[in-house]
């Protein structure tokens, strides 16, 4: 099987040339121009589009119990939405419950990820300490290819870390040649402030961004941070959404430590302005953690992935319909969080970023693969065109437009945050392992065809 | 009793002048240029000398039970050597153990607290929350005259307050109009070093200001702010030590907050080298928290002051001698931390702070005994020289000159971190109350003449 | 000729108390519970008010000759109009011709303020270098009590100081003990930008703040900084309308520096989109410079007055009516540049600073007459009710309400930047040299009142 | 002529792997593991050994005619100490004298680089502005392949651009597609402090830092990156010596500007001592502009590296004698600024950057090459060792050690600032077009063979 894409313009994170682009066995073989290829390989003429890495979600959950319920996404129809969409590998994460073996939750999710039809790999969280941990984080480096361990900072009572956990977790994420990861929010000031709007009788959706404030991502991206800095370990921030926790990333680099950012598509382009709407529905189906914020916040997510502040873009693609969103009907601190986009990213960064020159063309490359793959440890493999690289490709389509809606997004789930909004920029080719899997608006995918990504540890 | 003090140029924190100070009845009762008083007045004469405020140490523990062992100084011997400096109030520490009722050691407290000689007040800590803190918070406030509470961030497993305590803590002191404080350092991460350097063997002073890197200081610096944001109290950073934390200061104000910081004498001064002296005596000496720190953070400290980033300057005059400091002789950890200076504060803060042209006259007045006096609530009858005022008065000989040694200074304890100093600029009397209780080098002092101040609560 | 102001709450910069204030020939001769005063004196009831240094304006042009005109209020009016307000003093400008002596220019502005009803002083602009500049800087400053000199970095062609001009003004101030002042603009840029902006057709106010963008504003405001950091001299930035320039101030004082901010009513309230205006007559009336700029610079001047980063507050006060504006009709450039506020300045600032909680009125006090007497050198002989003090004092009654309107304003120009405005908090009595220049809406004032304050050197 | 260089590891900016390189016809025509190559290769053996692209120094001055004396080394002495180190590019600057029109002074520089033995390229200066000017620099962008313009903001009364230059020339060069450099120094103060400091009777190389404040190069290098904001184009920063110039870059990228800077080996290795010595000859072998800085700034520098807010390093070789030098000894505003570098750069960045583990070997890559070849658009040309590339390579023994001294440099200079200095890690063959030019100390190179590269504009 060998294909031949011709006559696009390739962009990697660090230049663009004309090429055409050669691929046999999954594998780039060749990258030039007027390229010479054996006859039977299938042509794309990818006149006027640009040939890029396929998209990298550094941060999805797919099929993910969560809240009393599980996300409706599964690894199937959550990776074809993907590639629908230009993206051709997904990081999920393992949870294990607190007691939960790391190793035996890890299985869990391995299980329910085979039929992804795209590649895909695992952070694996720690969410309690104690015996085994050290020891199963060990394997999982060593023998499974896990090189990322997230904690959680929120959701206390639930699977948060507090310092303690973050302090051994994060020695022995240093050890053994790994990267932490955080979600970054003070779970105990969230813990109170639910508590008090909730006696407070504000019960609804407009309460969600009153109980998780901006200081909060703040004071958690601080903390990480410090404690990163004393352990010397490289830390990764999932999802910064306020200026607040951009400003502690900037500190800490420009201090010369390895802290990096993921912006979500989500909070790049809406603002907290959807909490307020008298819907239920509507607003309940923004529900998601940290929240939608002041605009505000936005313009300094923007100008960090300018700076190379925020090196990622992602989706934290975890779905709930609104029949789920319904259990928080009376309670706020009960609707499922959790928003889609997995599907979305591309278009929607190419054309707020790159159509308004806030990105070059480069720099959309690196902000969508490129950054993922080298700061999870699989770049070149992934994230790069270039021979030897696996051949993951969205071709772009710099001037196909829709208009993004629920009604025909490929996600399995009934909302779409992006509702409404006409992208220019769209995948007419999306390729995983050297086949055309997406192409002009059609899925030909196989359960199972994906595969689990070893990510090696970082050497020092 | 009355004093006139003629001759000399009175220093407020907002202006100088010439003019003579009249004072009756322990109050002043005129200021002005060639006042006419009554005869019968003691008068000192002030020519080419500066009158100013008596120095307010906000940050003293006499006769602290600590660590297994009780701080040297009493209140008596402490007040006595702080009114030898210029000193003529402090402001001490209540510390109820865990599960102590906040009133209940208040008690104890006070009692220790009698036989001062010059006036005091005290912070009460909050280690703990549960039944009846609130309540007595409550007490203490409307009824005791406290208006401000101290968190402890540090000290693991005895007095630390976790984000809990801290919220409902934060969160009762507004309500009460009342400031909070906190000893910033993350005291999990302490913990965490202090077990690692133990287990690697390095047991003497020397380990002390690894197991408290500055890291650990600016974050529960940022986590203290960041939680009075959102409480919406004011804070007051005790013993700021690093660029670290006064940053975090920085960035609040500059968002609105407001925040506060405190700089001890000894930070400003002395830098950690100190703690590598192969003389166990002398490095354990040293041994406070947070510990004194690399040159660059006293640099940062000083612009603190001049920039009005940090407001007010203590000792946190705590002592211990060689006997008690031995008790960490096999592990640091073991070590009681407290070094003394409330006798030497405002001259060392006059001869490297005036002297070299940092802070105008205006300024020290400011950072010795003004800025105290508003931010604590008991300003202007403490803090500065105008009619009305308590006659708390220091007479300040700008060019007399010592050096400091504990073979000479009336604190009682055996050590000096500031031996061997040179000092020009003293107090030639000190007035409390309206008395002469210090002249040129003789105290004239009676156990229990000092006072319990009340600071009333703070109107929003 | 004595005056009691009886039960009101005295409030300066740094403390507030319930107290009367006595005061004869002109001086405050006492501040006290329950005064006992001589009979004959006039008495004010304040009974539910506050009683505060009147206003200083640090920054006004009466009867200014500027771009082909003079401006429409003099100084009578002028300080007709702040009484009115609340406002006692004013600090005008002395602006030479190029090649002008100092000492001249100085002489025709003195003889124009002959007339003004309050006190008043002069900040002298130094707009050329040469013969006999040096030597009149000593000259005012030694024996006419000018301690302040400005430079306009804008304005290329007309009064623009060049760095050559800038170094050599702020070593001859240094040397004098005087401070040095700057409108902060880059020239060059301005005048290139209008050059481009004309030739692009754009001609109309609406082109007035792209000429003078926040970026020419910033580059300004640090090199002021820097020459001021090498020469070591304090300086004070006038209208610092940006988050740019604010900045640059922040950044100077945490390494140090003297650097202080001025506020300008109008930047604090109104943003750039009044320049949008489709009525020529509405916009150019609000053409002055640095222009009113986009809201997220507002916010950032209210931080910078709450954590002390400015430190004034002041109007620019500079009339020019409709047909004076009309000049610039095809060609903004020659617009007259100046809006009007002295009158309006404390009643603005407490309506929306000390009612919606952003400054307490000890800030306010500071903001709008203590912290300019302390930085040009007349405090606190003004800007403190104290004992000793010029009785200039506003009787401030904080629920008294207006609508601002041109049709109403006491001061003479046919427009406000502020019309249709409510305030609530007004001053009920103005007295300057203790008497009552205003009350209740009417004014007593007679020509010539005012009088020259001599301002003396700072002394290192 | 074909050479394979078999068994390293190739570094690039973004990776490095195991691969073998090979090279033919001047170009590299694959790169991969155990590659098959045609016989007669030359083969090199890079086993335990670093395949990295030639160091490109974007700031040298061979020959240059400045300050009364012509610089020591020329473009052939000049590029074969480059290959000796490693490097195989430069990128020197064509200085036109003011009002000598820009194409005539390229043509006399083209014709004294004809000599070169390895690739080279032009800055051009923009010393003044008026006629031609626009249109010369038109002819070298559209002609010439010249993308960028520099500015001198120092030297006044010579060839110092004041800000009408700035301004016109950045504005042609955002309209042509080139990038703006800047020496950012601001001339005026340099001026007047060298006025003062010779007035004073210093006229040793001791007051040569004096003269240039840190912050004079903070100011230039805040205008001209606000000038660059305005006009909207990029802006690289040549020679960054001092935190404060940095901090201004760090503020613009965060803004979302294109801002660039260039940090020099000596800025980040040497510090302000060296001016205290008492032998005029070694002092004044040190003076260049900026001159080295105190310690603390090194610091900055390094984490300016660090954080990405600098991207590249240089040397500004310009090399003086001692004879040269001496034409300042009774003046040091005369003595020829300028060192050398050219030939250490890479093994001084290695061993203090690399081996302390402050950089990656990719981040070492990137500020050694990669990222000069970015910013002047000669990437993947030159800086990226990839199928296409020139084969300007260098073979890295990272345990090879030497001292460096200017008694065995090939440079043609009396004098090295890194005299002394061991250095480990060292080229141990030097290829340039495909050819081996250094191998194990000894030069094999050829009197013009280096090429002119083009570096073609920006495409916005
Ligand atoms: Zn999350
Ligand atoms: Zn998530
Ligand atoms: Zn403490
Ligand atoms: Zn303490
Ligand atoms: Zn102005
Ligand atoms: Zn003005
Ligand atoms: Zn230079
Ligand atoms: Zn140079």
């Amino acid at each position: 099987m060998s294909l031949l894409i011709r006559g696009g313009t390739v962009i990697n994170a660090d230049a663009r040339k004309r090429a055409d682009v050669y691929v046999e066995g999954g594998i780039i073989k060749a990258v030039g121009e007027n390229l010479d290829v054996p006859s039977g390989a299938e042509v794309i003429d990818a006149g006027g589009q640009y040939v890029m890495p396929g998209g990298i979600d550094p941060h999805t959950h797919m099929q993910l119990p969560f809240m009393g319920t599980v996300a409706s996404e599964d690894f199937y129809t959550g990776t074809a939405a993907g590639l629908a969409g230009g993206t051709t590998m997904i990081i999920d994460f393992v949870i294990p419950s607190p007691q939960e073996p790391l190793m035996e939750a890890y299985k869990t999710w391995r299980g329910w990820a085979e039929k992804a039809c795209a590649d895909y790999s695992f952070h694996v969280a720690v969410t309690w300490w104690g015996d085994g941990v050290a020891e199963d984080m060990g394997r999982l480096v060593n023998e499974e290819g896990i090189n990322s361990f997230k904690h959680f900072m929120a959701y206390k009572g639930a699977i948060m870390a507090e310092d303690e956990v973050l302090y051994n977790s994060f020695t022995r994420a240093r050890e053994l040649g790994a990267i932490v990861t955080a979600h970054a929010e003070n779970g105990e000031l969230v813990f109170q402030l639910q508590k008090k709007l909730m006696e407070a009788g504000m019960t609804g959706p407009e309460a969600h961004p009153l109980s998780r404030p901006p200081a909060a991502e703040g004071e958690a991206a601080n903390r990480a941070a410090r404690l990163a800095e004393v352990i010397d370990v490289p830390l990764y921030l999932v999802h910064v959404s306020t200026k607040d926790a951009l400003d502690e990333i900037i500190r800490a680099r420009l201090a010369g430590q390895r802290v990096y950012g993921e912006a979500l598509a989500g909070h790049l382009l809406i603002d907290d302005s959807v909490y307020k709407h008298p819907d239920f529905e509507y607003a309940a189906a923004h529900v998601m953690s940290p929240p939608f914020r002041e605009k505000h916040h936005q313009e300094a997510l923007w100008k960090g992935l300018q700076s190379g502040n925020l090196q990622t873009t992602a989706t934290d693609h975890c779905c709930f319909c609104a029949d789920q969103k319904a259990m928080g009907k009376d309670d706020f601190t009960k609707i499922p969080n959790g928003t889609a986009g997995v599907e979305d990213r591309l278009a929607v960064l190419w054309t707020h970023g790159v159509r308004t020159g806030k990105l070059t063309m480069e720099e959309f490359v690196g902000a969508t693969s490129a950054n993922a793959a080298r700061i999870f440890n699989i770049y070149p493999r992934k994230g790069r065109i270039a021979e030897g690289a696996d051949a993951d490709i969205v071709v772009w389509d710099p001037e196909a437009t829709k208009t993004i809606s629920a009604k025909t997004h490929k996600q399995n789930v009934d909302f779409n945050i992006f509702e409404g909004m006409e992208v220019t920029g769209l995948a007419s080719h999306t390729i995983s392992q050297g086949r055309v899997r997406y192409k002009n608006g059609e899925l030909f995918t196989n359960k199972g065809d994906g595969r689990f990504i070893k990510r090696p540890a970082f050497k020092r």
